[in-house]
């Protein structure tokens, strides 16, 4: 049997059996001393996640926020980062270079540091960054209770439209375009939501496969069930100019578009902060799966 | 200009420029909260590090040996493990399942744990660890002081013999052989020395490039001068054996063979424990620079 027959969550299914372990989460939390320590790793491989034409400054800012957005949707802060890097021989200096720019500026965009790391060779480019965050109150997929409202932040779909029209690889663009290639090269981990998580989400994470695909392993966590209304959730002006372009739907992109790295998290509608850009986009109740207007949605993102 | 230009080093130091930082050691040190955390990562890459053909166990086993030598070179113990797994899709399950099985009886011997991980695909197999030690001492490579001795645990240059006999590639060895092999295939980090570096040593680090390279790291680090007397290196029957019957030099395999994963440590001659397999080959002294029966002796194991 292959490893693309079982896919990855049924290779993470057998793992676990021989690890004796549950490492569902993107984000693993430990304690050290009297505090709790942030543990998460996520990989960008050349031609599977970013191809050798995107700036490579993008390719590190990318690696570095993806792990960012793990942690921060754990309601912890980046502390410190492991730089574990592949290159082939023949690849030029400056590329290195460039990433590490892109690794630099995001490290001190996010307030981490990168402490160490390793440096390999291989046929292709791959940036596979560790990073150790800390929080004093980490939140996790468990907590949501039936009354909570879902919500989310920033706008949803962008990044999967951008990669869209990055393939397309053309001479020009329309400024919308470049700012949602931008939203796929460049994704913003949602740092300024740290504090918020800790104080009032009951469960939270964030949001890289795809809304219903994440949505569903917050329900399956929390043994919930949530609604989500369409009509509610949060679509750009460019997603839309580009839907009307291209002859696409908005809500595709929203619900089943990935690497958007906003965050979902449930809490008591009166914990609502109007002067965030947060969207309430559903209800948490008793029962279990995700639904979007009534009817049942499983799925998402694949890797193989 | 290439990366092969520039080799590892060079291109650590560029980077290095790039993130202001100084990570020319193998193990980061952070303090959290009342404690110091260790920090590292290594990667094996097929066709690299290993062939495909090696068991699937040994290249688990390894994966996290190698990074629990890092930690235990620094004085520390293992505690978290992340790993970070490319796999082709068209690769067997149960060789993933394989490589798992390696990497948590590792993690039984050495007393840590699997906490999280990620899960990619790409065209070669990459198994990316990274581990969080603690330590309530971390020793570093910069504390050798002049009139310390230069101590080595267990033997050296088994790990190069046994990778030059898997790379012929025959249907039958020696019994002798398949030791050597071993060594290569499924090294031990030497965890039972935790306690006597943390105790004792004044700098240590676990040798993965081979003796000359990494004492050069050491006297480096330490601003010392260190005189190795080849005739007090620690060889193995195995290994005379094997270069009696190839026609080698068995100090070549000591001095310059990497990926033993013992520990070479400072400390004073009161220290020595007769009771351990640690043997005395060297001596600290003012100056800077790595001689070997008064020859100056730099180099080793090049990555690319």
């Amino acid at each position: 049997m292959k490893v693309s027959d079982v896919g990855e969550f049924g290779l993470i299914e057998r793992i676990a059996e021989i690890l004796g372990e549950d490492f569902g989460d993107d984000c693993a939390v430990v304690e050290h001393l009297e505090g709790k320590i942030l543990l998460t790793v996520d990989v960008l491989v050349e031609d599977v996640h970013f191809l050798r034409r995107y700036p490579p400054e993008t390719v590190g800012w990318k690696a570095i926020s993806v792990n960012v957005s793990d942690v921060v949707g754990n309601g912890g802060h980046p502390r410190w980062v492991l730089v574990s890097l592949i290159v082939p021989p023949d690849l030029d200096v400056s590329y290195v270079e460039g990433v590490y720019r892109g690794i630099a500026k995001a490290c001190e965009f996010y307030g981490c540091k990168v402490v160490g790391g390793n440096m390999s060779r291989g046929e292709k480019i791959v940036v596979d960054v560790s990073l150790v965050g800390d929080s004093v109150k980490p939140v996790g997929r468990r907590g949501a209770r039936p009354g909570d409202l879902l919500f989310v932040s920033g706008t949803l779909g962008d990044a999967r439209a951008g990669l869209e029209l990055l393939l397309m690889n053309r001479k020009d663009y329309e400024d919308f375009e470049l700012r949602l290639m931008e939203k796929h090269l460049r994704p913003t981990a949602r740092i300024d939501y740290v504090r918020h998580i800790q104080k009032y989400a009951t469960a939270s994470m964030d949001v890289s496969d795809g809304l219903v695909a994440d949505a569903n392993h917050l329900s399956e966590r929390s043994g919930v069930r949530i609604d989500i209304d369409s009509s509610k959730l949060p679509i750009s002006e460019d997603l839309r100019k580009f839907c009307r372009k291209y002859g696409r739907d908005p809500l595709d992109y929203a619900l089943f578009g990935g690497e958007d790295y906003q965050v979902i998290f449930t809490q008591p509608e009166t914990r609502w902060n109007p002067f965030m850009d947060m969207t309430p986009i559903g209800r948490v109740s008793e029962g279990s799966g995700v639904y979007v207007d009534g009817e049942r949605k499983e799925g998402g993102h694949r890797h193989f």
